[in-house]
């Protein structure tokens, strides 16, 4: 019975009783919540590099990961590059399916919803003359992305879609974000 | 003597040359440059989940890559994770590190302009209130995002903040993209 019980807080594979303390935390305490994610990234040369993700700083204290992640990047032949990683505009389709489909299941596991599967197929169209400045009327960026999941769920799709507005990246894609760019040379 | 002319077609180990011929069939014919990226991901339980990469259209033609790409995604064990991967929001500083960077290396290699050695910090400013529904005035995604290059060169770091500016990825992460959500379920 006491397993039974146990049980219960582990809902997607979430801990309900974990995260409903880490609110509680929050709410006490609203400084917790200030973040700050980083990565360092390295060229290889033509259109390939690689970042590093070694931490970041949450709740008032720097968090190491457990190893380091590597990210490799790279542009397909036909865009001159040799293909040891996906591209740039791929990994940012990466961010944003990772991220919908985890506020998908963390907010699903507070409110009790239980999901059974999370698929998702995500399409982003681009121009790329808009890249290689060849069109002033053509946007460099997506012109826009069509995310279509499917859900192995009792909820409605109208609750997921309420769920998945938590979303942190799709915020920033939909909406943007002021970046700093700083730009230091040496001969 | 034709080895030296051959090797001046290569700037920062792009084929400018290539390059070129890309510009010049995308200026004969505009359509060539639509382009549709895209992929699929699996939700595996709590904060995992795997995409898959296989290839996307472009110069009115399927292109696949020549092997598939698996991106991870976790949360860390602070967030209730299992730390097997970076997490959706450090994946997007990925893919705008890595779009900022090739976008340098073609941009200045079609100006002739030779660079060494790339190397960048990116940092995102973000409040967990937000993603966890806590507080109705912080937003979701980055508050801002910090970057800052360290390259070898000789141009000036104002020409390579012209360049850096015709990055898709910051393009969509400083504007925002329209973003159209479909979610189907079964029981």
């Amino acid at each position: 019975m006491a397993q039974a019980v146990a049980e219960e807080t582990i809902v997607n594979g979430v801990d309900v009783e974990a995260l409903g303390q880490k609110a509680e935390a929050l709410r006490n305490d609203p400084g917790l919540g200030k973040s700050r994610f980083r990565i360092t990234n390295r060229w290889l040369g033509c259109g390939r590099n690689r970042s590093t993700v070694t931490g970041f700083h949450s709740l008032r204290q720097e968090i190491p990961h457990e190893r380091p992640f590597e990210l490799e990047a790279d542009e397909p032949p036909v865009l001159l590059g040799t293909d040891e990683g996906a591209n740039p505009v791929e990994h940012l389709l990466h961010a944003l399916a990772s991220c919908l489909t985890t506020s998908l299941a963390y907010h699903a596991a507070v409110r009790g919803i239980h999901i059974e599967e999370i698929e998702s197929t995500l399409e982003g169209d681009l121009d790329i003359r808009g890249f290689m400045g060849l069109a002033d009327d053509v946007r460099k960026g997506y012109e826009n992305i069509t995310v279509t999941f499917r859900v192995k769920t009792d909820a409605s799709p109208e609750k997921l879609r309420e769920l998945a507005g938590f979303s942190p990246v799709l915020d920033v894609v939909a909406n943007g974000t002021k970046v700093n760019l700083r730009i230091e040379t040496r001969a």
